[in-house]
């Protein structure tokens, strides 16, 4: 069935009004959050919410908010008439698809900032971004009022900061973090991927092989400061790759990892978090490891 | 009917869906949302809250979040069973009493402000206090998801605080301004009230008198600065009044007026507000003029 296109707040909310009132005992909605482009990473959770929901919303907001005033906001990506094909094969009920006048039609004073998880990581390099993540998301649930929202794991930040906000701010929504979903040689799916050339896309994949070892340094006892070394020597072994960060931490909550002790004898989740440019293009990728369940 | 007393979110949830479940075609929710020690103003708020839905809910909270390290938040009035009797009275539903922990289980990471509004009147002299305000309240209407939540006009700066963020997020909830309600001598009632000694309640007066002459100066073709000073003096001409604030502002945006321009000519609502120390005893007080309809 082909999904709704809806471009109005009030229509949006309308259609889900009417959707909970023909089915009062299992009326689920699941959100699918996204800036459009899509890849099959976001195929993956709007299969899964429609599995698990009556229906699914899909938004495709390229939120100004969340982009700094020398990034990408311009030349991200769009292709409308792709997504929606994309949403339809996938199972989305409504494609939410609204202008930035709509999502913001008085210059925006209020900002939802989720402090300590949002300083690390993406967030050192990029201020402000998690501020204006936080604050759409916030704006998408009051407007959809979902039962359950869908994030992919490849952005684990975001995730750690939106199902913190969600919990802190008591919003009734259960917050399903999804596998990152990859290209068959290993690269993470992401609508970046299409500014790569052929020599950039190529060395990209050193992210997921530097991952892929991660397991077997631990083993070998190492610790965060010897596994950063490592995986930095392994990126820098590509000649166009640019290092923003590689960075262990607690998951989710996003701390540094007791110093000089093997990182095997964690007892937290540990996340393993790369960001590199090629390019202009900056890449991130990450694994979740749970060394206690490992040993 | 007694209302009914709950410490605990999860069963607040509970009380208000079975409400709504039951009464599926009028299910209105309203939140009246304090920090106790009722007075005929919280009453005032109830009572139209329980006017215009089938269930009331009144929160009770004293929220350390919006309390500077130096306030009063330990010696905060508080009186649970005074304030059910007011709440009995006045036909709240349920009475929502939560601890600290129940509502800040961890560490609070996650702030909602509102830019501009805040740092001018009770914003300035309370770094933080209204960060403070817009997160427990969005709290709140997270918890309840009310379709309408009362607020007492003698906090202006508060009304268009959280009706500012209830918009900006998309907060599907109306946020109903109700008058401030005064002693029969026109004092403004408070629950700091009972801090005042004799001689103090004599002279705290000089708020509700100085703002019932603002109609008359305004007349008379005052400018911003005129009044101003006019106030002051007044506020003066009591020994024990110390100034916090005495300032005009546009309505809701709390922005200057034009300065130099008779305040009757604006074509803005104005709010002329005060903060006046009695000893230890911090009172507010303010005026909202509609100049264009006046003229």
């Amino acid at each position: 069935m082909t999904p709704k296109i809806v471009r109005h707040i009030a229509e949006l909310r309308e259609e889900i009004a009417v959707f909970r009132r023909l089915n009062p005992e299992n009326a689920q909605v699941g959100l699918v959050p996204t800036m459009g482009y899509l890849h099959e990473g976001h195929a993956s959770l709007i299969r899964r919410s429609s599995q698990e929901n009556g229906l699914t919303v899909l938004s495709i907001f390229v939120n100004p908010l969340q982009f700094g005033p020398t990034e990408d906001y311009d030349r991200y990506p769009r292709d409308e008439a792709r997504d929606v094909a994309v949403a339809k094969a996938a199972g989305a009920s409504i494609v939410f698809m609204p202008s930035v006048e709509e999502m913001y039609p008085e210059p925006n004073r209020t900002t939802v900032s989720v402090s300590g998880l949002t300083d690390r990581l993406c967030g050192a390099s990029r201020p402000g971004h998690f501020d204006g993540v936080a604050t759409v998301v916030s704006k998408l649930f009051h407007i959809v009022l979902p039962d359950h929202a869908y994030f992919g794991m490849k952005d684990a930040q975001q995730v750690a900061v939106v199902a913190r906000m969600t919990r802190d701010l008591n919003l009734p929504i259960d917050i399903v973090p999804c596998p990152t979903v990859r290209e068959s040689d290993g690269l993470a799916k992401s609508s970046r991927n299409v500014y790569l050339n052929p020599d950039e896309r190529k060395q990209a994949l050193v992210l997921s092989q530097s991952l892929a070892q991660v397991p077997g340094w631990l083993e070998d006892g190492m610790t965060e400061a010897e596994l950063v070394v490592r995986i930095r020597g392994k990126i820098r072994s590509q000649p166009l790759a640019n290092i923003e960060y590689v960075e262990v931490l607690t998951y989710p909550d996003l701390a540094p990892p007791v110093p000089d002790r093997p990182l095997s004898e964690s007892k937290e989740p540990l996340l393993v978090a790369l960001a590199v440019r090629f390019g202009k293009t900056r890449l991130i990728d990450n694994m979740l490891m749970f060394p206690a369940e490992v040993n």
